[in-house]
């Protein structure tokens, strides 16, 4: 993958330009010429709105918001790392349809004291996903805005290619359950971050975040700039996926969204999950790709059978109850207080 | 058109429940129901991404994002006004490229102490501004967060039903200049709210700000909850328009627009502009559509002429430069202290 840039521009003027500082224009001049084209583009930025090919007839549509503190914190992520997130994250929704992404519109609310030079480092980041993750794909439209709280909202679309869309309701009892991409590691580097990426306050910590990731670039970086499958969204589809989602919150929680749409039950093998069981059901954020197959379909290149459905409705692990399926949240508790 | 719906619901465990009190899934269970369905919708909520026909190969799409403070205030907006608000901006939009609305998305992220019933009333106002403004538009997907700063994104798409999008660079010297729908009503309202629903620290304050919307229903209605004309987008597209847009930073900045990607002058005629035309020029947020047509069109209903198209590039009022061309904006000086 693309290493996320956390270089700062030369000039020393444009480098302490802030958002409150510098006219709108002025900052959207900067930031253009950074974001990633669209190929289905027929219309881009510059006037009420942009006109998007959707040769299939219809498109794929998800939006998802990132704010800062319960999402992301600066301390912890640069810019580059949350454009990238924010464009991995949105472009796993649309591959878990089976539909290839074709653009995104970004709305950005940022605080008055932002650097324009973390605006131009998130258009970098959204860049560099699309390029490695959906090539092809592009920013179209946008919105900026003035917030005390720094907002990012993404919307993305998707083509279907003339297929049906791969919904959460197709899975049938003697399928199996199939898996692509990691289950658990990026909520071990959140975990990471919050031990030890925090001052003795339990603020944030940038100098830390740093150390930690040095340490664990692997860990830390599925959390800050996840790397999912994208591309195997379509692939799936194309070997004839009967049900499917990217997994945002836990394989147990996620699954039994796949259970609950379909009316059955996917039942997990333990010795299928890694070396840590408990963390691949309870992690989220990794954004893979989770998937069932009918028992004679061969398997796209990336995918791992976990499991297999069964008669019921529900999740099990090796065909015993999971106990508290829900995905890890450590920010349930969180408070802005403390950023 | 509907009428503000100020109503809270009966029970009066679920006036107190908030944000933060309720388990997102039931926030959703109850907002859901109340959000209006899009006929375009092949595919609405509840997977990872929503599908929308597209019957014309192309889509029109624009997003925008409203956060509370400089965009809004819940000291003079209810719910309603802000969901319709939000509609009524973004639906004027893809009106302004001559297209037909089809589809919102919706990302919301409020604050804990947020009551679920408010987020009602955001459906609410959602769902009547698609009643009156584009039937058939509604939402078929969105996305729920946390915020110490309540903001509000939408997304919306358009069809052209195999017309070309009207933009802003096809105005040419000879044609008429005309507009649909008020200039400065919107802008007067605001500065009502500024001057008269303040406390004596300058921080807005509900009771004044609805008395003053009893007092002057429809200047202070027309920021708070305004009413584009959605519909004349698609027949002046039908009637040939060669450039358009929706005024939403006052006639003179936004005829600027058009004259500069048009590469023409546009000339005002101060007689055309109402009993304000100091007004109708600086002032913004009405969301009427300004548009260019050839000498020899058929003006669509609706539509009154208010200049014409020179040679030149900028904008002029009666012959004469405008000096200052600049929206006026309240929020300049936005102070997130005082709300």
């Amino acid at each position: 993958m693309t290493q996320p840039d956390n270089s700062r521009p030369d000039a020393e003027g444009a480098e302490l330009d802030t958002v409150g500082s510098v006219h709108e224009l002025a900052v959207l001049e900067r930031i253009f010429p950074l974001l990633p084209v669209a190929s289905a583009a027929l219309l881009g930025p510059g006037d009420d709105a942009a006109v998007i090919a959707a040769p299939d007839g219809r498109f794929v549509v998800t939006t998802d918001m990132m704010v800062h503190g319960p999402d992301f914190r600066f301390a912890w992520s640069t810019g580059h790392d949350l454009g990238w997130k924010a464009a991995a994250s949105n472009l796993a929704d649309v591959a878990a349809m089976g539909a290839r992404p074709t653009a995104l519109v970004v709305a950005i609310a940022a605080t008055r004291d932002t650097p324009v030079a973390l605006l131009e480092q998130i258009a970098s980041g959204l860049r560099d996903a699309c390029a490695e993750l959906a090539p092809g794909c592009g920013v179209v439209g946008g919105d900026m805005s003035v917030s005390d709280t720094f907002t990012l909202a993404i919307t993305a679309f998707g083509d279907l290619e003339g297929r049906a869309p791969v919904t959460r309701s197709g899975a049938r009892p003697g399928d199996v359950i199939a898996l692509c991409g990691d289950a658990g590691v990026a909520a071990a580097g959140l975990r990471l971050l919050f031990s030890d990426a925090v001052d003795a306050d339990g603020k944030p910590d940038r100098a830390r975040a740093d150390r930690l990731r040095s340490e664990h670039p692997d860990t830390v970086g599925a959390q800050l700039a996840p790397c999912p499958p994208i591309s195997s969204g379509v692939t799936a589809a194309l070997a004839g996926a009967t049900a499917m989602l990217d997994v945002s919150d836990g394989l147990a929680l996620d699954a039994r969204r796949i259970a609950k749409a379909s009316g059955v039950n996917l039942n997990l093998h333990g010795d299928r999950l890694g070396s840590d069981p408990e963390a691949a059901l309870r992690g989220g954020e990794d954004h893979a790709l989770l998937a069932t197959f009918s028992a004679d379909a061969a398997l796209p290149s990336g995918f791992r059978v976990i499991g297999d459905v069964t008669e019921g409705t529900g999740v099990t692990l090796d065909g015993q109850a999971i106990a508290g399926v829900l995905g890890w949240d450590p920010y349930e508790g969180w408070n802005g207080k403390t950023g």
